[in-house]
């Protein structure tokens, strides 16, 4: 029998309702929730992007602010720009679009942004405040991940969890996330010796890899919650192109208990997750988180 | 074959000599390394466990300062003695006594600690940056921990480690490190369900969990590598009271490779790395890192 699907979708967009519910309380309360997003340089890609995320926003009544950095401004300067974003009392929440330009260090840059209004949670003490079991706000990767596996309502408890993938964006925080939740994790990635070892046993697996076709069916454990974090262009025989997973999703499918599907699946979730962090910055900026 | 023992005494000693030599080589630049410590109320024990940390920096050339605060300090007044001492140039390293009286928040006066004077790696942001993979300054019982590994010889990347224990102090940032590291890591704890399936295949096995007996000979796989965090006091029949690990160490040593005793094993080293941390401090602060 075919997994279940787990409707990354449909379970975004139940959670978005949920954050513009509340957004329209606070705003009824006269408090407004505005994300400024940093973008620096021109890219093309970056600037579609961010378009695409104020519309995001303002469907859900946040308001979205893009400031444009020129590709030339210094470390200092971007530095001074979000500690006077850190101070200004009418910003919420604060991101930076990433790839900086080169000259840029990122991690010091994402150190600067004050901890509650760090919605992305790249904050290497956000990450801390995870390790910490002090969650502030975890990153938006990684909380999709979890939200999904949670909306099976398997037992995350006491589960043998997989992750395949190390990455600081993914791979790292969901096997902290896991181990918050008391899973049982191991955390698998390039220099793994014997992955199937691990995949196969897992109860959970995670795979954030980047690779399509990494996992087959007789890597997967019969009954799993599978979660595909990755996102892979591939092109068909026909010259078409496709967006697919790490996991072989028409085979796979069929052992698994629940599976995401790519599209569908991790990335819709995300962006919601970014909304639901962005008003959970500005519950901690105002003080009325229940 | 007993395993070869993994002499935590005698390698920390030697680390220590190698501080020394720094920080004598410092000084003479015209950099002091001055350590201050923060002890909140006066437990007997902390001001006794304070005395002898103090000895051991001035032993290798650090000068230490210990601050008394009292017990009835407000978190707002101790924040504000974190950030006096973050200003003042002339402390390269600061450090904060455990436990704090109960009305004061440790993670966030952990925070407010620069993360380049945190000697003892416990700002948030500092393990955040282990996750990063952008590691400034790591927690002191975590590096004692590889670090013994290391000593070894015994290859880390690739490797299938366990630990067992999640806390926050131990288990979470030894896993990290150990993911660093590129070894292939599972992180067990009280709600994993089957302990000696990870135990068992762990060629590395690092047990941080505070029960005395909790890894027996039939635990562990042969050859591996062991290192017990555990410190236990337990009654022997006569009366007597004993240190012992977590580890049955006079049955297990026949079959693991390398193994640490307790007392003398994760103990002292995870001193010498609150030196090396503390020269590691000055180093950044001065900008003398080589």
């Amino acid at each position: 029998m075919p997994a279940q699907l787990i409707d990354g979708a449909a379970i975004a967009a139940r959670t978005k309702s949920e954050v513009q519910t509340r957004v329209r309380e606070l705003t009824n309360l006269g408090h407004r929730v505005h994300l400024v997003a940093l973008l620096v340089g021109g890219i093309d890609a970056g600037a579609l992007y961010a378009q695409r995320q104020g519309e995001a926003c303002r469907a859900i009544g946040i308001d979205y602010t893009l400031h444009k950095l020129p590709a030339t401004i210094t470390q200092k300067e971007l530095k001074h720009e979000i500690r006077r974003l850190n101070a200004d009392a009418s910003v919420t929440g604060i991101m930076m679009h990433l790839p900086l330009p080169s000259h840029l260090d990122a991690p010091r840059l994402q150190y600067e942004i004050d901890v509650v209004k760090d919605v992305e949670g790249v904050n290497p003490a956000n990450i801390g405040y995870v390790v910490y079991g002090h969650t502030l706000i975890a990153p938006c990767t990684a909380l999709s991940a979890v939200e999904l596996i949670k909306s099976t309502g398997v037992r995350i408890e006491g589960a043998e969890a997989v992750v395949v993938g190390a990455s600081q964006i993914a791979g790292k925080p969901i096997s902290l996330l896991l181990t918050e939740q008391m899973a049982t994790v191991t955390l698998c990635h390039i220099a793994t010796k014997d992955l199937k070892l691990h995949t196969r046993r897992a109860e959970i697996l995670v795979v954030a890899v980047g690779k399509p076709g990494l996992i087959q069916p007789e890597d997967v454990l019969d009954g799993a919650v599978i979660i595909d974090v990755g996102i892979n262009r591939i092109a068909l025989p026909d010259g078409t192109k496709k967006t697919v997973g790490d996991v072989e999703f028409d085979t796979v499918r069929h052992k698994a208990s629940h599976i995401t599907p790519v599209p569908g699946g991790v990335g819709p979730m995300t962006v919601a997750m970014l909304l639901r962090n962005t008003l959970r910055s500005a519950e901690l900026h105002f003080g009325t988180t229940k």
